[in-house]
């Protein structure tokens, strides 16, 4: 049983957590920018990073840290990316976790980096090492972490549970930001979990590796992959409880999936949440093509921003996928409702399924009745707001 | 040498056109929607359709007809793309070819059949069968008639080349419309090219596969590929020219590039022209890979329509473009004014690169440094315009 608790990376036992402002995000330092989450006794860790060719420093100090195992905490700072910087940016990703690991007796290899915000700025770095020397370390901090590691986001992102097995219970949090750059395969997501069960290395990589298959890989809002996604689990094992494999993955899945949805619901300019499934598929590939097909498709995303239920442009998208389709045998929904069936116009009327797509969130599903793959992905409109949100300078 | 001149489609020898207004775009049948181009000998065709597995009713009917051969009339109406229509839509689209027959003394295997406008409404076929019965055919209507097949296009699109060749001159011209679901591999575009040079028909589709290669193959708008697009070419040797194949690609090329330059800057929302090249890269594929995915970015095009010269997005679009790249040795420039150097940002005064980006027209080139290869594509911003022209009903 799986059940929704407070205290967010701090809920499980044996984690601190802290954040404070080192004046990155806006020199008044009136805002929260950086943020520690350590684990008291040492750690089991797994994470995945963007495929990104382009990789930010962090990202790359982190890799070379994980690699040597033994990690027990994180620091992270929102307003400047540190990717596209170089050398010098990769030094400074490394003087971040030297003061990191000074902050916490730790040694620098225990500790991963993760930066967000601008990218090709150098990120004045003295200002963390002095933030870190004040950041209060403490079991009620989660929210104020969740609110530092913001970029445009205009909500924190974060959950903890209590899960209850036949031998005990074991509790698992997490904390992320999402908004611009959001993609499968990762995305200037950022996202921290931490769980006190007991999972050996090898199971906790192969765990989190599904699980944000069936979450992070799935959101899409404006079809960019950014140089710095980031997803790490910390397992300290401090409650003794040593979950059998399904029911972990369970319920990192509640948590992996819970914060990828608040990261579309608050991606930029959104005004809609939607849900793709795509079933009928002659292979799990073509399932997910077809899904990412429509849900990045431009045209498609101004549709709904208007509350026009349009099947057209989906059509369209489907044709260009790649997925094999035959035409006259499609068939697609507005939550229960037809609206296309064998390629063609369904006789569903009009204002029902403009009652749904005028809705904040619905359904979609497409039958291809070619074979027996689904997929699923999540994704919202395109509107004039997001345009006018990245306009740049 | 290649000289502009006037009468578009109807400028090559032994072709007449015509447009009317058949009420399919507006019921007060105030705006041509219906056009007709005829050689009045018999000619050589080639053709180039969408490679959207959903195609329209009307491409299907005209890649029948193309199999047969003998083509020699051109049949289009605007208004409606008569897709996703079904049996019934195939029905319709040889009703308009059977009609374009009887209006000109044809066969109707002898009418290619072209349709745009919106997708999965009948398209009331009586309509073009009155109104072809009352098409003028001409020498003078060619802007008629580039005006008649336009949708949401803002100007017509049309040229004219007299070519002269050491053993005499011939003529080609060419009329096109684009706007919405614009992307390489073709796109809600459709072209119609008449030349009256001397090209037997393997020449003449091998030469349009090339040009439209290096032409409309090479434009993006909005990532969307269309189910529809298609480009005709009619050569009816009426000039007695027979051209090195070299000397004949080179005007087609003149009339295809021309033509996909307009599409670009008459695109939905467009308020800046944006050429790519990318040089350097490892492979022909890995080059135009890179230039797609900056051309197609949602977040690079978001910068250019705020007149931001951004490299960041453009960094991260190369990263995830697929293509090999080495960070540390990319560049980038806005015209000739180096943004990034070695991966990092150059020291160009930003003032400067902001006058390139305030530009209605400019030109960035990214040199990969790893290669031999280049690439290049033509593209827009995406604007709140965009948006707002694409949100449905």
């Amino acid at each position: 049983m799986i059940e929704k608790i407070r205290g967010g990376i701090a809920a499980p036992a044996g984690f601190l957590c802290g954040a404070t402002s080192s004046g990155i995000k806006n020199p008044q330092a009136t805002r929260d920018d950086l943020c520690l989450i350590v684990s008291e006794i040492p750690a089991a860790a797994a994470a995945t990073f963007t495929t990104n060719v382009v990789k930010a420093a962090p990202v790359r100090v982190s890799m070379e840290h994980l690699k040597k195992g033994k990690i027990q905490a994180i620091v992270l700072n929102s307003g400047n990316a540190n990717a596209c910087t170089g050398e010098a940016g990769l030094a400074t990703a490394r003087r971040m976790a030297a003061a990191a690991a000074e902050r916490t007796g730790l040694q620098p290899e225990q500790i991963l980096v993760c930066s967000t915000g601008r990218i090709g700025v150098p990120l004045p770095v003295s200002r963390i090492e002095t933030g870190l020397k004040k950041t209060p370390l403490g079991h009620s901090h989660s929210r104020k972490c969740a609110k530092a590691i913001m970029t445009s986001d205009t909500f924190p992102k974060e959950i903890a549970c209590l899960v209850d097995t036949p031998g005990g219970s074991f509790r698992i949090g997490g904390i992320a930001k999402g908004a611009g750059m959001i993609d499968p395969n990762m995305a200037t997501m950022l996202c921290a979990i931490t769980t006190d069960a007991v999972i050996p290395p090898a199971a906790l990589r192969k765990a989190l590796r599904a699980s944000v298959e069936n979450s992070f890989n799935r959101i899409t809002i404006d079809g960019d992959m950014s140089t710095n996604d980031t997803v790490i689990l910390l397992a300290n094992g401090a409650s003794g409880i040593a979950p059998p494999p399904d029911v972990f993955l369970k319920a990192l899945d509640a948590v992996t999936q819970t914060l990828a949805r608040q990261i579309v619901l608050d991606g930029e300019g959104v005004s809609k949440f939607v849900e793709i499934e795509v079933g009928g598929a002659r292979s799990a590939r073509d399932a997910r093509r077809a899904a990412e097909a429509v849900a990045n498709s431009t045209l498609v995303k101004c549709a709904w921003a208007g509350s026009d239920p349009n099947w057209g442009r989906i059509m369209d998208a489907l044709g260009y996928s790649g997925a094999a389709l035959r035409e006259e045998k499609t068939a697609i929904f507005y939550d229960k409702l037809p609206i296309v069936r064998n390629g063609t116009v369904a006789d569903t009327p009009w204002k029902k399924l403009k009652a749904i797509a005028a809705r904040k969130e619905f359904r979609i599903a497409i039958d291809l009745a070619l074979g027996p793959f689904s997929h699923t992905v999540w994704t919202t409109d395109l509107t004039e707001e997001y345009v006018r949100l990245n306009l740049g300078e």
